[in-house]
C-alpha cells in the first residue's frame, strides 16, 4: 500500500494511492499519518478500509495548494542518517570503508514534501544532493535480537533527498549535523510504500539527476550495511520510535565527489527516484 | 517565573512554582508546556493568571507518580548540543579550542525528568555525566542579525545532564550522536526558568557530584561561545523552533577527563545544579 499526505504544508490530509491510480481519502480512518497511526495498527485499518471500498476519492482541486504532496509521515521524532554506506560513495569522498555504521542526525524539522522548493542557505556555496532509501519505523524498538527481527519493525520505505551543505558539514567542525540540518534539507516521499510491497529491499535502483543530467545511479545491493543490519545496530544504542525516519546512505555521484564539484545553484532542478518508491522533483532557491 | 510539568511520564500537568513555594496548577491556561505554548505568548498568559490569583494549588498527592517532575518542555522538536564549549573541558579531553561552535544533536526522545532513573546501555562501559546550561527557544528563529537579537528568542533556561557514552561517541565512528542519544540520556529540569529571571546568564555556577563526591564545578563565564553567540550562530544554518532545546556545553570534570576514568555504574547517584535553576538527582540503572 502507498500512503501519502496531500494538501498545503501543515494542512495535509492522509490518503492512499490505490492500485488503479485513484487517490483515496483516509481521513475517516486517521487524522494523520504519523507515529501514533503506525504504532496502532493503522496500516492494517487502512488496508481493510480500502479493501471494503469504504474510502471516497480525494478531491484534489480544493484550495491553492490542494495538489501538493507533503512528506508521507508527519512530524518524525527523529531523522537518523547513515554516512558512507555505499562503497563507491565512500571511495569518491576519499573516506575509508567504515567498520561500523557511521551515525548522525538531521533536524527532523527539515522534512518537507517531495516536490517542495529547497532553500540554498545564505552563505552556502557547497549545497549538494544525496538520493537515499528512507526507512520508516512502525513499532517501538530497542535491543533487537537480529537483523531479521529488525526488518519486522519497519513500516515501509520512501525516497529521501539527504540534502547536504559540504562546507557546514565538513569544514566547520568534525561533526556533520550542522550541514545536514538546514531549512527544507530533507524532501521525503511522495509516498510511504509499506514493507510488504518491497519484497527485496536489497535490489532497488536509486537515481538522481540535476537539470536533466544523470548524476547518481546506484543500487541498494551495494550498501555496506543493509537495512536489517542498520535497524538492528541502531536499536542497540538508541530507541527507535514509530514514525522515526532512517536515511540509509547515498551511492556515488554527489557534487562533493565529482571532479568539478558542481554544487547546486538557485534555479537548479533535482529529480530523483527509487525503483517502486516513486520520484521527487525539487527546484532549488536562494534562502 | 518557574514553569514545570508534574505527574507520571506521559501524563504530566503544567504547573508554576510560585515565589512562596506553592505549586500552582496551570491546566486552566494550557494543556501542556510545549512549543505551541511558548510560541503563543503562553508565558505572559501564565504570568497574568498567577498575578490575578486565578490558579489553584496543585494537588500532588494523586496517583502513584503524582509527585514526579517531568521535563519542563514536552516533546522538544530537536535537542542541539554544543561540544567543547568550556576551555577547561576542551583541555581535559585533549581537544583544541574550537574556532567555531561544534554542533551535534541528541535524539529528542532522550529527554526525561530531572529525577528519573537513567539507564546505562547494555554493552556500555563508559557512561559519563555532563552538567550543562540548557536554553529553551521561545520563538521561531532563522538568520538572526546578532547575538543580542538572539537572546530575545530565548524563552528560558534549565539544568540539563547531557549523559554520554564515550565508547559509542568517540570510538565507533567520528560522529558523536550515537553515544549521546541512548535511552533516558537527557534529564532536563526541574523547571524552565524564564529568561527575565536570569539577568546574567554569563555568571551561573554549575556543579555536579557522583555519590556525593564533587566532580564538576564551573561557571558559564568560561564558555567559549556564550548563549547569545550560540543561538545567533545556529540560526545562520538551521531553523530554531519554539520548544527546541540547546545544551550549551559542559565544564571540566567528566569521567573521560579524569585520570582514573570513573565511569558510571548501576547504583551510582548523580546530583547536579545550576545557580537559580534548581537541581537534579538521578540513580543510574542497568538497561
Amino acid at each position: 500500500m502507498k500512503l501519502l499526505r496531500v494538501g498545503p504544508s501543515g494542512g495535509e490530509r492522509p490518503a492512499v494511492l490505490a492500485e488503479d491510480g485513484r487517490l483515496l481519502d483516509l481521513s475517516s480512518v486517521t487524522a494523520d499519518i504519523d507515529g501514533a497511526f503506525l504504532a496502532s495498527g493503522g496500516v492494517e485499518r487502512a488496508r481493510s478500509a480500502v479493501g471494503a471500498g469504504l474510502l471516497p476519492e480525494l478531491n484534489r482541486s480544493q484550495g491553492p495548494a490542494a495538489g501538493r504532496i507533503g512528506a508521507p509521515v508527519a512530524r518524525p521524532g527523529k531523522v537518523v542518517c547513515i554516512g558512507l554506506n555505499y562503497r563507491d560513495h565512500a571511495e569518491e569522498t576519499g573516506a575509508a570503508i567504515p567498520p561500523r555504521p557511521v551515525v548522525f542526525m538531521k533536524d527532523p524539522g527539515t522534512v518537507v514534501g517531495p516536490h517542495d522548493r529547497v532553500l540554498i542557505p545564505r552563505q552556502s556555496v557547497k549545497t549538494d544532493w544525496e538520493v537515499e532509501l528512507a526507512v520508516v519505523i512502525g513499532r517501538r524498538a530497542r535491543y533487537l535480537a537480529s537483523p531479521e527481527e529488525a526488518l519486522r519493525v519497519v513500516a515501509g520505505y520512501a525516497v529521501s533527498n539527504d540534502v547536504s551543505e559540504r562546507e557546514f558539514q565538513l569544514e566547520f567542525s568534525g561533526q556533520w549535523d550542522l550541514g545536514k540540518s538546514c531549512e527544507t534539507f530533507n524532501p521525503l516521499g511522495p509516498w510511504l510504500v509499506t514493507a510488504d510491497e518491497v519484497p527485496d529491499v536489497r535490489g532497488l535502483g536509486l537515481r538522481l539527476s540535476v537539470n536533466g543530467r544523470a548524476r547518481q545511479d546506484g543500487c541498494t545491493k551495494d550498501m555496506i550495511f543493509d537495512v536489517g543490519h542498520v535497524v538492528w545496530y541502531l536499536s542497540q544504542y538508541l530507541v527507535l520510535e514509530p514514525g522515526d525516519v532512517i536515511n540509509t546512505g547515498t551511492p556515488a555521484g554527489v557534487a562533493l565527489g565529482l571532479p568539478d564539484h558542481p554544487y547546486l545553484r538557485a534555479g537548479d532542478v533535482v529529480e530523483l527516484s527509487i525503483d517502486g518508491l516513486g520520484s521527487q522533483r525539487q527546484i532549488f532557491e536562494q534562502a
